[in-house]
């Protein structure tokens, strides 16, 4: 098994990129292939006394993405790029997985294009690790989708599901829905038929989730659509930001406070790391026929070396064939939700559940 | 001018709001009439040895709605509330504003009833107050309107702006779209239409927003629908409770951690009371024909203080008498938005955009 690695995608690349791909070949003995500029990429590899002997590959690719590119303008005109080539890696079976820390747009935009969503998957989603109370969570889909239909968070519901079984080894994990109250009834047009939907799944579905709910750890998956998500996500940084510049002013008012701050830095260093979800291996594009995994764009080493992992480990455990079992169990005779899903259609006057969307991509199952 | 304030409804409740009644009455001079339970509300009065001389009266109600009552059940089985009662009171023009910690889906059922929207709105939205790095930010909708269309968001624009320019005295407040990109084109259906929408009309329309900018007070009033919007709030008082939970258990740890504890306490108390929305003088139901405030749940007696405060603030500087010139400007030949309306309905072929909306309850002008 070989990972593909953007080399060129994110902050702090090529260096932060080769140095976690180093990393990543020592410890865990991985074969990696770095898509990007051949000539940067080896500049970097050289720093490297070991390299040759770790079984890293250099593949050239011809242009770079810009972190603020669109993704339309990248597939209309870099079609050289090291994003590009990294998931056509995947594709033809020379890599098992790509990582990049790159542009998220465009990875997103070339995964669908190029590797294409599993049998009963719309679309795919980003699923994040947000910290809790009492350990972490998943949330998804954080960004991929921003109008999202039913059926879609119903999916979303099984991917995490199977992100936190297989992956993070938590049997039974808790699936929630994030809404605007805890009653079944509560939240929007779609929440209220996506509730129905994952109720009747075997997923292990505790209902909706308030916002207030989100970092106290009573929900192992909370599913959402990419717009309220990504927003739920970047608030979230934006809070933190603040809470972590108003302490900073203070350490700095008198004295009392600067002595304190100096015997509080250690344990606050480590408060940081533990909430920050960057470290904890990226996130991955769930429900995509092949293994994405997106690094945050100012990933250091250690954290690629993670993400890095972390795509070996889907690969390794064969998520994407759980998530179609999954799919495949509730649409057809035993999970019987088919049948339900039917019923909500023909009984849907106000339109929020598209007709059209249960007969194709996700097929009926034929007896 | 009488301020109505519902002595029954929230956590500390008739305690508590008598007691803010009492403040607010010494403080501002302004007459209060407490609606509730009379031989409760009197048996609090009786704590403070000035009530009679300080304008309070009491109207007696002989239902308490409780805080986990549906707003449905509320209405079709609570007809003698104290909030039913206090609306009346504003209704029948005894009083000019209303003042309730109680149940929020109650007063916020009960205002549109009994007050009506204001004219060319199509719905009130809750007005919430956030701390950012610069001060302060309004959000609107925090959770009145679950599916909002896009006409709702412009509305919300303009409550908005009113907010912050006549109460807050923000002479050119900059308003922004929450959205997940900064360009136009980023958003759901529904932003991406009200985005065309704001940029037309006379406000300092600064574009979209990401959950990234929302505590770096960039923008003064943040427009949202109210999923989002509830979203966004609740995850946001999620976040800094877990936060603070583990700053807790951080000076804990040892005794280098419990004596920097020590210095640090009264600066954090002061930051914690300067990022506390509650203190702030309550969310007002912006829209609503008559002045509505919704005061935090678990207000102390300053809470509500301030909110008495501030509903009297909103009397004198006629905010609804400017949120419907502001409407009128932009649907009228000078700000020409109405014009734009028509040209977006009738060039719309996805729906997004409810055809009817412009025509009910926002009447053309007649010329």
């Amino acid at each position: 098994m070989k990972i593909a690695v953007d080399a060129m995608g994110g902050d702090h690349a090529p260096e932060a990129i080769v140095e976690g791909s180093v990393l990543a070949a020592r410890e865990f003995n991985v074969p990696i292939i770095l898509t990007g500029i051949s000539h940067r990429v080896r500049q970097e590899l050289e720093k490297y006394e070991d390299w040759k002997h770790l079984g890293i590959d250099v593949r050239h690719a011809d242009e770079v993405v810009d972190m603020h590119d669109s993704p339309g303008k990248v597939i209309r005109s870099k079609r050289k790029s090291s994003i590009k080539i990294g998931l056509d890696l995947v594709k033809n079976g020379e890599a098992s997985a790509f990582v990049s820390a790159g542009n998220t747009g465009a990875v997103l935009a070339y995964s669908t294009i190029i590797l294409r969503p599993l049998k009963g998957v719309d679309r795919p989603a980003i699923a994040i690790q947000l910290p809790s109370s009492k350990g972490s969570s998943i949330l998804l889909d954080a960004g991929a989708n921003v109008d999202c239909k039913t059926n879609q968070l119903f999916q979303f519901g099984i991917m995490g599901h199977s992100y936190a079984k297989y992956i993070l080894g938590n049997d039974n994990p808790r699936v929630g829905l994030l809404s605007i109250g805890e009653e079944d009834v509560k939240g929007n047009e779609t929440t209220k038929e996506a509730f129905k939907l994952l109720k009747k799944s075997h997923l292990n579905f505790i209902g909706n989730i308030e916002g207030k709910e989100v970092y106290r750890g009573n929900a192992d998956v909370i599913v959402c659509d990419g717009f309220t998500g990504n927003i739920a996500l970047k608030i979230s940084e934006s809070l933190a930001e603040m809470i972590g510049g108003s302490l900073k002013e203070l350490f700095k008012t008198g004295m009392t406070t600067k002595l304190s701050y100096l015997l509080l830095k250690p344990h606050l260093a480590e408060l940081k790391k533990r909430v920050d979800y960057s470290e904890k291996g990226g996130a991955p594009l769930l429900g995509i026929n092949g293994v994405c995994i997106i690094a945050h764009g100012s990933s250091s080493p250690k954290a690629i070396k993670n993400a890095i992992y972390r795509a070996h480990e889907f690969v390794e455990k064969k998520i994407n064939e759980h998530i179609c079992e999954d799919i495949e169990y509730n649409l057809d005779g035993k999970g019987s939700l088919w049948q339900h899903i039917k019923e909500i259609v023909s009984g849907s006057e106000d339109g929020s559940l598209d007709p059209e969307a249960p007969k194709d991509p996700i097929d009926p199952p034929k007896n």
